[in-house]
């Protein structure tokens, strides 16, 4: 069988995360440009502005790049029309059914990845016939898996149970954690925490300054009734983790949450009231530093 | 510095945790013979109970051997005075302040080894000079922290602020994620769920093949109002689960817990009404097999 860098024709098996508010044209083209695989985070862009993403991404790399598209997603239609016309190599698909656009994705000789937290959707890819299979424990920042299971133990149990190329995500930023990650098994592993603090990411710079001084513990799997989402602590996580633990109901939790937290904590840089979206791992991240320094620390 | 097996005196990095209603003189001593460091679980002992298990450790093996004191048991006057007058060489301390006792042991020439969860607790057992860190991740079975941080999340950043010697714990189960621990940093690992598991463990078969077919998810952190422990679903732990999402206070949390659980669980088999305290791993294990066995598996 290939290799993942055979499959996706990089030079070394890391794929940057596709981040909702992180993850634009700049970073995903500084990735691919570093010899990884950088993807658009299509989960936070209008499809007008996924599609001029795509456009400038093109112009900045000559490199494959791919899109993460989160299936839940309401222009789901329009998307997929914008990525099949534009010939995006290689799509990541997430939070939904691995059967539902694989078939469609391969017929435009589309690479397709997609996103699990447990078994039972790994053996779904593997019928659905997707290329690459990510397992992402709940280290991971945003939305994560019901079952809050880890990536030690998550990555061997979806090993076990197909042969597809396989990337470990979740907690894993540093040379040591990537070593660990291919020791479990794993082809290669997705990185979104580091990438999200580095210098190329569309993030907010008051959010990756406020996320590079989180100490471990300061993350939290929050909105478990809603979609469990890991979140760096602040005043809105405070709140929401206060009424989750006096029952809110679902629909109190709903207007809680609101609408555009997300934006307003990652693209907009309120700590008080955003949602900060971000890993467990992020309390090992420090400094500041672009795309080519976090390749160097890597593979120097 | 020396490493583990040079500090413990000997063979393989292993060390098996000492867990409550498991880990008696059966356990713990074939571990030892095997060339782990084999701990008896002083946390569901009587002084008594423990004084006994200790002289049938010593008679049915002549290799090193511990015990582990959770510091919030109410004889641990006692406990500390049995361990010392039966010249135990190793004491694991955990859920605790390590200042507690380790002048006190190593004044008997004991070697102290001391569970955290955080970096702060690292750096209290560096300050009281504790020989060995243990780093437990959330994915441990029973008592964790609070912090829910996972074993790949947690070691590098203990690592980060220690010089000791190491062990990761949590989610460690199979050769892999041995190898992946020791790629993070650590000098060895604890292993707790597979040694529970295995032959000699003293819980009931009824436990064991319970949790041999667990799949992943199906362990959770409850009680988190309480002291956060894993365990794995049964009625009693979905009683639990469906309370703490209705915002259950402390006292009924109590109440609804009771006395003896753990006990009727694990040592008596009653998989309906006991707290089944078991790492994430379990999803791992599947088959039968003795201590003997894993370190084959393990070394082979």
């Amino acid at each position: 069988m290939a290799t993942l860098q055979e499959r996706l024709h990089i030079q070394y098996p890391i794929v940057q995360g596709g981040m909702v508010w992180c993850s634009g044209w700049r970073l995903a083209s500084a990735v691919s440009n570093a010899g990884g695989l950088g993807l658009l985070g299509a989960g936070s862009m209008h499809p007008d502005t996924l599609e001029l993403h795509i456009q400038r991404c093109k112009a900045a790399t000559n490199k494959p790049f791919g899109v993460n598209v989160p299936l839940m997603y309401p222009d789901i239609e329009a998307i997929m029309a914008i990525i099949i016309r534009e010939k995006v190599p290689i799509v990541f698909t997430s939070a939904g059914n691995p059967k539902a656009w694989t078939a469609t994705l391969h017929e435009h000789g589309i690479t397709v990845g997609h996103v699990v937290s447990n078994t039972t959707f790994a053996r779904k890819c593997d019928e659905a016939g997707v290329d690459i299979i990510v397992a992402e424990g709940m280290e991971a920042g945003g939305h994560n898996g019901r079952e809050e299971t880890s990536t030690l133990c998550l990555l061997p149990q979806v090993r076990a149970v197909t042969d597809k190329l396989l990337l470990a995500a979740g907690g894993i930023s540093s040379k040591a954690s990537f070593q660990a990650a291919m020791a479990l098994g794993a082809d290669g592993v997705q990185m979104g925490t580091r990438f999200a603090l580095s210098a190329e990411s569309s993030a907010h710079p008051a959010f990756k300054a406020y996320c590079r001084n989180l100490n471990e513990g300061q993350t939290k799997l929050l909105l478990k009734r809603l979609s469990p989402t890991r979140l760096a602590q602040n005043p809105f996580s405070e709140r929401v983790a206060e009424a989750e633990a006096h029952g809110i109901s679902l629909e109190d939790l709903k207007a809680l949450q609101g609408k555009g937290r997300a934006k307003k904590g990652i693209f907009e840089g309120d700590l008080e009231e955003g949602m900060l979206e971000i890993g467990q791992t992020a309390g090992s991240i420090r400094h500041e530093e672009t795309v080519a320094d976090i390749f160097a620390d890597l593979f120097a």
